[in-house]
């Protein structure tokens, strides 16, 4: 399978180096804006910077930012058998729609550049405008992973919501857990195995099951001291407004 | 060293297991409220529902609901030697004060019965009214963890407050994650991935660094697409609320 990249984030610095790592696929050319190829890319990829100038390639895979999906993606030039794919999870298939064979090819997971990653337990949420096309996006994503499943936009939407709050809110969670610990003179690694155990938790029991806490033990008490410790930050707002919301689950069970 | 657990909750579980299974600590007896020992217990241990008739311990360690730990601490007969110590984050080691030796003895941990636990790398937060008790609350700590350090009472409040956001507030981002998966048919395991990546990055990148996402980006489109998912849910404020003071975070940076 010969792929073309569009892009140099981290989704497209992170498929560039399993691309180049897996025998059945050619990674032929990573499309860029500037000038040339960052430096943290293999450097022996061929990189181009005119959409225009693109060679042929069985899969162009877009991955930039959502807005400028639409507009770069027109200036691919394309035949049937090429198919134009995004990344994205709050993007709907058919801004591809100018593109006779496309589809989307939606990773559930995070990505950073300094972070070295496996794709094989990575579930790949794929969608297609027609069936042969389907089928060979779904042989491209059981190359990386074991996990390849058909999802529609509105699915991946739903998908996408559900990663913010597993991944991005509960890293901010985190953000202000390190700033109480900071501003009190305490080493923020304490909270490590706490995180990790947070986690771990979930392969035996369900989030609902696992939840503790003051809030779920209507613990009144021990909520206002700790608004009390929080009253002039902006995270009072945050631990009032969760809190509520976990008491509420408390009162269903 | 002799101890005595008092009460039967989930740290009490483990509590119990683990010293249970050190060389060094002779768990002499548990205290409950119930008739019998629950029977997740060993139950080769010495119960007891009658404080006043409790063996003398070189520590009591009591593990309940913090609204009841200064009556029920005052119920138990000590001596000089015997030290009464608490675990709450969110209670002040002087609720103890009735006794000649006390101290705090606060794992920073999520307890659920149902899943074992390593006690080895859990901080343990320590504290006591006489150095000399506090250096045999040290001893006991550490033949539990490799990892025991001072607090007082009001960096204890602190370490609860970020570990109610670090775990509590962590998994009630994951339930609402696999609720809205739920309403969507789409099976919540594919986040298990994700969520395990979550903490692990926090291995190698600080969580301001490890911060990804629409908000982070000041993605507002996105943002609005995934508000009017949630719009006729209680996850909306949640989601809003929160992407606000992310996108703040972005600002200062």
């Amino acid at each position: 399978m010969n792929i073309s990249i569009i892009g140099t984030g981290n989704l497209a610095f992170h498929f560039s180096e399993i691309f180049m790592s897996t025998s059945d696929i050619n990674l032929i050319e990573i499309f860029g804006r500037k000038k040339t190829l960052p430096k943290e890319f293999n450097n022996s990829i061929n990189y181009c910077n005119c959409l225009t100038k693109l060679k042929e390639a069985d899969f162009y895979i877009i991955c930039i930012s959502d807005d400028y999906i639409k507009k770069i993606s027109k200036k691919i030039i394309t035949k049937r058998n090429n198919i134009v794919l995004h990344c994205s999870g709050s993007t709907k298939m058919d801004v591809l729609s100018d593109h006779l064979s496309h589809g989307v090819f939606y990773p559930i997971q995070t990505f950073s550049k300094e972070k070295k990653i496996s794709f094989k337990k990575i579930p790949i949420a794929i969608e297609s405008n027609s069936i042969k096309s389907l089928k060979k996006i779904k042989k491209l994503g059981l190359l990386l992973s074991e996990k390849v499943f058909l999802a529609s936009s509105d699915q991946r939407l739903a998908i996408h919501v559900s990663a913010v709050f597993a991944n991005n809110f509960t890293n901010y969670m985190r953000i202000i857990a390190d700033e109480i610990l900071k501003s009190n003179n305490i080493d923020s690694d304490i909270l490590n195995p706490l995180s990790l155990e947070t986690t771990d938790k979930l392969k035996y029991l369900s989030s609902k099951k696992a939840q503790t806490g003051p809030a779920i033990r209507n613990d009144i008490k021990t909520i206002k001291k700790h608004l009390h410790l929080l009253k002039s930050t902006n995270h009072f707002k945050i631990y009032e407004i969760i809190s509520k919301e976990i008491t509420k689950l408390n009162n269903e069970l």
